[in-house]
């Protein structure tokens, strides 16, 4: 992995190769978020995003604006985006505000073998023929790579109450 | 794409380019899904998968089962898996019990560019030493690949009430 790789907190353990020493899906960007946030600045989450009252909005690459056609403003969507700076060699974490380290799938944390993230958001504005999209809040860094979009659905998105 | 696709439907309508014509990002899959379901008898949702009463299963590939830690029977995750028997041509989309077309975005249909799906489940048993975790219920076929677990946080993977 990169040279800048920020070191190993205590308790932080990588992999013993690399996840990519064997490819088995290829990825296509289908846009990118525009968010007013950088490294530095961002917000540590979602919520935190939507109480900074700053919206943001994605635009899609050309010949992709038609898988918008049935979505309306007010809609919620589900989007999934590539941290494209994130390390894919992290299997335990230790975010700061913990304690103690936490296996990677335990975790929220961009980093992981495969850095795809979700961030339920709410449509504020459409334009269908541009592919535009303006969306409530999210917290990811300007231009952040889209992978997918799909129609919110919360009676399935939640795990099941406990029998 | 595979010459043993099925017909499009009306109103359904392909990319004009193949969206793989420019690779952007790579996966690795982690592990694999076990489930009682093969094409022809697969529930249609997650709900139904609920439903049938029929549990399933995953099973980490080795090295990635110590990024488990920190997670307990009971707990709520959210599963990232790749549909590698979908199509990712298809932008407007005709389900079987709709009368017109939607957007690939507007469904959560497995046929979309980058074919990534998300269950919420819940852990019935866990393995940490054998990276082997029991689920309650999830609508995928036997085998599918497994690209991320996340702990659920409902309170951020629902979009926030409109103002």
């Amino acid at each position: 992995m990169s040279d800048t790789l920020p070191e190993l907190r205590d308790g932080e353990s990588q992999l013993e190769f690399d996840p990519l020493e064997r490819v088995d899906a290829e990825l296509r960007f289908i846009g990118r978020i525009h968010t007013p946030w950088q490294r530095g600045d961002c917000p540590k989450n979602v919520t935190r995003a939507r109480e900074s009252g700053q919206g943001a909005s994605i635009t899609l690459e050309p010949g992709f604006a038609e898988g918008l056609t049935g979505l309306s403003v007010g809609d919620g969507i589900l989007l999934f985006y590539w941290m494209h700076q994130a390390r894919r060699d992290l299997i335990t974490q230790r975010p700061r505000h913990k304690p103690e380290a936490q296996g990677t799938f335990a975790l929220r944390s961009p980093n992981r073998p495969n850095p795809i993230s979700l961030a339920a958001v709410r449509i504020t504005s459409l334009d269908l023929a541009a592919g535009r999209i303006g969306i409530d809040a999210i917290d990811c860094f300007d231009g952040t790579p889209l992978l997918d979009i799909k129609p919110s659905a919360p009676a399935v998105d939640v795990p099941p109450v406990q029998p």
